[in-house]
């Protein structure tokens, strides 16, 4: 294979902004990532792509078969933004991010919640040290929206929503999590002692509640034990924990830091790294990143707050570190630590939006970033 | 009908301490109701009933028909202790809170979450004054426990759990909500400013995951609404709001201050009143009561603690309030009331269990509220 020193690697990344906030979020990635040192050998050439509630609104799909087929065909990754929710039921209108997720097979959502070392964010909650990392499982429970409404032979209205656990979505969300468990080991082993947030062994949790849900939570954490005692690699590296989802996110808020890799399947995970995110002091910090085996998408853990869009207070970082941990998923983890270091300095020296108590607007954050890129 | 000043009701309690810590937080509790004063003109008859993780070992069953029994025939109400889970998936096992919620028709679970003035227990999450009541749908949601597993034409496992919501018992939940929320206003009027939490008008917060569920959490809060709109009492003195869940979480630990009532699936009531238990320093602190319209059963929201029972650890304040909570809701607020001071004088004056920082014993701190009881 051919292969030159200087060459500049080209990648086709999807933006797809959707409501709100991502509208302004997504641009601001955008520019990070143009503002990435050319020693980094990176080119990008950017799809913009269509979906929302508003797009919905406007053309009655709220995810065009268009987007789809650029996303697969033309793209080696994507950013997405954020999508409204209709305040009152809407005939047809079906979340996009949802479809995304398994249209391309994204099976686990990958949340780093780190607490920013100066206590940028920290305020709001405390100064523990927080630096936990969340794996959601991404295409099952209750978000395959199975669900049915019916009238009782009593005259009472009744719906079902069918919530499925496999084996296999439950052990590869259990891979990802050992592995990850690993890779965060090993990056820590090249960090200087002091800089180290998580310092114990790796440790992964499984969340659950398979007190009550013996059948489906059963086999959620019995794969991912199985997983585990079956590869002497995680097995002997690893700790494994198990927390019940309502304690765990009692214990999330009193002990933070006893937690390192927590694996949790869809809804569970969706509220766990909500409510994390307060922990490191906003929502606006906390990127995830999508993934599967053929294709990553970073999407900010944030909503698309339409009360504050358009008027330049969205905070940026959650985007900017999205796009960098789409950058580090798919192998390229120098530009995306060039990136996350630039947003800590950016904290650090004070550009912070609203939510952090600060002033600056989405652009000076933006910028602010761009200009300590190196 | 007759009627003396000077008789005595005596009121039929059945007590499950269940597993664990159960079995020193009941005792405690009934300590203090046999402590409460004369002029009260209360007496109690307590009736010892079987159930648990234990219970089923020995004898093969978690609930003994006996025990249903009793509660319905003899008791004009009931105290739970705790349940343990298994840690390994055990065939015949069903947990006994769930089916005692059941069996009794006991259909919100009421579940109050206030800061102690004093700042006890607050400082484990900062000093913001907590005054919310979480009303938690008890009979529902995924808790119906229709669960079957199978293996697919392609070999792979799968399991579903059906997750059931219906009209009748989402609008009864919001009923209760919508009631006491302007309960808590009708006693607050009564509290001098300066020892009111809650300040604002009274308000609902209906919590519910329809940018997903658009069908079953559809249906949930449009009952809710509907019952709102179609009680004047309601719709002019009580404002409306709703969460999604994910957010919710995150809001209430960014903002606690800003939630009233808190009306929410079961599921979800369930993660969200153990979250908000780290706002007031302990789950140990936090009780419950599972009302229904002819029963209520009192339950500390935390569980059976099996590391550390039997070490006199245990923070009695969950299950102490539980049984005030529980004379509360049968219509006894005064002798409830004055349970609550002893137990607000008993944390202000440091005596306090070791997850709220103290040493002191359950013995201890029991014997401190009844000693404040007056
Ligand atoms: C918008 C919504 C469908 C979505 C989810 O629940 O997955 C969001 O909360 C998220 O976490 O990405
Ligand atoms: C023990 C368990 C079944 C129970 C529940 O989930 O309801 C407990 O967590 C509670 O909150 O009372």
């Amino acid at each position: 294979p051919r292969r030159s020193y200087s060459s500049v690697r080209t990648l086709t990344l999807g933006l797809i902004p959707a409501d709100g906030i991502g509208r302004e979020v997504i641009p601001a990635a955008q520019q990070v990532l143009n503002a990435l040192p050319s020693s980094y050998q990176l080119a990008f050439q950017f799809k913009h792509c269509e979906a929302g509630f508003e797009h919905f609104q406007q053309h009655g799909t709220a995810l065009p078969q268009q987007t789809i087929d650029v996303l697969r065909q033309e793209c080696d990754g994507a950013l997405f933004g954020a999508v409204s929710s209709p305040s009152h039921k809407v005939a047809g209108y079906s979340s996009p991010i949802v479809a995304l997720r398994k249209h391309l097979d994204l099976y686990a959502n990958v949340r780093p919640v780190i607490s920013t070392t100066t206590g940028a964010g920290e305020a709001a909650m405390g100064e523990k040290a927080v630096d936990m990392l969340i794996i959601r499982e991404n295409t099952e429970c209750l978000y395959i929206k199975k669900e049915r409404q019916f009238t009782d032979s009593d005259g009472q209205v009744k719906a079902i929503a069918e919530r499925l656990i496999t084996q296999g979505a439950s052990e590869r969300a259990g891979r990802m999590a050992f592995r990850m468990a690993l890779a965060r080991q090993a990056v820590r082993e090249k960090q200087p002692v002091d800089q180290r947030r998580w310092t114990g062994p790796p440790k992964v949790t499984i969340v659950h509640k398979s007190n009550v849900l013996s059948i489906t939570d059963g086999l959620w954490r019995e794969s991912i034990r199985h997983v585990y005692e079956n590869t002497p690699e995680f097995r002997d590296q690893i700790a494994l924990e198990e927390q019940l989802v309502d304690s765990m996110v009692y214990r999330m808020f009193r002990e933070p830091e006893v937690f390192d890799v927590v694996v949790a399947p869809n809804l569970y995970g969706d509220i766990l790294s909500d409510g994390a995110a307060a922990l490191v002091g906003s929502l606006g910090l906390v990127p995830s990143a999508n993934v599967g085996d053929n294709f990553v998408m970073g999407e900010p853990v944030h909503g698309s707050a339409p009360d504050i869009a358009g008027q330049h207070k969205a905070n940026p970082i959650a985007a900017i570190r999205s796009a960098a941990l789409l950058l580090e998923n798919i192998g390229l983890s120098q530009p995306a630590s060039a990136i996350y270091q630039a947003v800590d300095t950016t904290l650090r020296k004070g550009f912070r939006t609203p939510d952090l108590g600060g002033t600056a607007t989405t652009e000076e954050v933006t910028e602010a970033v761009c200009k300590h890129l190196q």
